[in-house]
């Protein structure tokens, strides 16, 4: 395999946008990352699309207007693992010689509110309609096991909110006092709607390419070392992960697919100087940093009592401030933290940025158990 | 690159099954597969699904009734191409390394009546919302330059609902009289109901591996020697190709994508058996066998008065009955095509095998342009 390397990303902000086009969404996605990258799009050679919410064909509509060069285009639909689905096949495409530049791009526009399930689902019947009941959870028992607190949820939220005031590309873009998440509507006990992302429109593009034609754009090189996609090994996997993560002996698909990128890029938890993960509430950040090996088992809350996880700290986790400040347009999301990573990786991030990043780790977890994992390293 | 082998294929049949779930129809196509190739599921290293109709992560939920492995699994959704686009990514999969099992599967379980188009769309607008329509400005166009004609039209399915009657995976599965069809109800004039194919239901997979894994379970080794999958040229892309198909002088996608397959093979169409085509109504088997290059642009017609096309003809073309009979399930058409190849390659055919075949093709051509193309041999 040849090694793999992020040339050009591109976001369209995250947030809301009122009528504005999905499509269009996407393209401006698409375009700013060619833009970055110096490729010129008649040598882009394959295309990967994650969406979920943008209808059928959505990627061929979106470079439909970027223009037809007659490339492959294959659109994926992998919940909030779509993106991340979308980067492995266009990194496969390059590490294996078929092609020397390959695009992988997302987009959204997605409905307002949580989503339901299907009502078919044994999940739904049982009254676990939306997404925050089982994040909900979750969070319940993991504060049970491991002495995690409602001050820990509010302060993960915090961190997060004040990491995206200060990037232009997130939804809410301001910094949220301890009150104001502390005492923001209940959802789900004990998550409150400040502890949880918002399903949200955006758009993210990455350009991938072979050593060899990187090198035609840029002296900055930034290894994609590698990316992983895992289904999970346990659970019923027609409903979404449940509270049993932290306490079953069978490892959750966040751990799989991260032991998994670990071991093929040669690369440890303890060589990481940030992560992106999948924070769709506040005790989802504190469970999957123990899942990505960030910390043992159920020491999670201690990163955040130990500051590690600020932008100054040990350990940045989400200085992109994450889906609770950038909220969650499921096809973008994977995508917009490899920008985020590459941005930090090249001393680009402005007022966020991690002082010496040298290797980042994204992660994003979707329904079903579909769980992505990349890393990346200058 | 590894050469690839197609070791087992299955299909649930094509058709109308009541309140039958789609999860259920795609799980029965990948066990009779599995079952086909003799791999134990636990020995494949990644599934591509491909659906259209099937909803958010239909093939996570149809996996996750064969068990939970981890397995990556991407779901994909490229319209008409969908399962082709499945195959190619299963392909490249085993081609390049990463892995050497892999499956392509998709189902589908379509809403009853012609599909139509985004309201949104101009061709929509302009009256063109669904599909017959377009499919009979191809053929009037044909008509018009190359004399192609309505008897031609009523021939064609003639000829492939006479294969399908002998197709246990059929829909109509019945012999259809020259005055059937031609009596039959007119749709868009010079297409009548007998002469469009149905949308419908069913299922098919396909296991593909490396040569040194398909020695583990066959000795009958059929080759996948190229999957292709093309994007247009020309046109608007957001609207589905449209009548200058045979005029213009830029090539057709189903021509670029054929010429490329033809080249990665490095098998001509002078060396085909036999072909599946994507036979959507009686034209478009005509128009498509000139942009395989079958024969030259505007001979298609002569083909059929020459009975070439016929199972005991020079090269026989739909043997399976093609969609004329069986039906489009979308996501599963192509899989369907390429085990009907697999099956005449194997001389496990029956009553309409094709004598003495070795070289197979498979075509589909989806809305927006996306076309896959593959080629097989033993």
């Amino acid at each position: 395999m040849r090694d793999v390397y992020v040339i050009g990303v591109g976001l369209h902000p995250f947030g809301r946008f009122g009528d504005k086009d999905v499509i269009e969404i996407g393209r401006e996605a698409v375009v700013a990352a060619l833009e970055d990258s110096g490729v010129a799009w008649k040598d882009v050679e394959s295309a990967y699309c994650g969406t979920v919410f943008a209808g059928p064909m959505a990627g061929n509509k979106v470079l439909a207007r970027v223009g037809l060069t007659g490339l492959p285009i294959m659109n994926l639909e992998n919940a909030c693992a779509s993106g991340g689905s979308a980067l492995r096949l266009a990194f496969q495409d390059v590490a294996s010689g078929f092609c020397d530049i390959a695009l992988a791009f997302g987009f959204e526009k997605m409905p307002r509110g949580f989503i339901a399930g299907n009502p078919n689902d044994w999940f739904a019947t049982m009254g676990m309609a939306v997404n925050p009941q089982y994040f909900a959870l979750n969070a319940r028992r993991h504060m049970a096991d491991y002495g995690t607190t409602e001050d820990h949820l509010v302060r993960v939220s915090v961190k997060n909110h004040r990491n995206g005031a200060l990037n232009p590309y997130a939804m809410y873009r301001k910094v949220m006092s301890y009150e104001e998440i502390a005492n923001s509507t209940m959802v789900n006990d004990p998550l409150r709607l400040l502890m949880l992302c918002a399903p949200n429109e955006g758009g993210a593009a990455v350009v991938v390419a072979s050593r060899e034609a990187a090198k035609r754009y840029t002296t900055r090189l930034i290894r994609l070392a590698s990316v992983v996609l895992k289904s999970p090994l346990y659970g019923t996997a027609e409903v979404p992960y449940i509270a049993v993560s932290s306490q079953v002996e069978a490892p959750s698909v966040t751990r799989t697919a991260s032991e998994a990128a670990y071991e093929a890029a040669g690369i440890g938890p303890g060589d990481l100087d940030l992560v992106e993960l999948q924070d769709t509430d506040s005790a989802a950040e504190i469970i999957y940093s123990e899942e990505l090996g960030l910390c043992g088992r159920g020491e999670g809350a201690r990163l955040l009592d130990d500051g590690a996880t600020e932008i100054g700290g040990r350990l940045p986790v989400n200085p992109s401030g994450g889906l609770l400040s950038k909220g969650e347009p499921l096809g973008a999301s994977a995508l917009g933290q490899v920008a985020e990573v590459v941005w930090q990786l090249r001393g680009e991030a402005g007022a966020r940025q991690v002082s010496d990043a040298r290797v980042g780790l994204t992660h994003v977890y979707g329904a079903l158990g579909n769980c992505a994992v990349s890393i990346l390293q200058c």
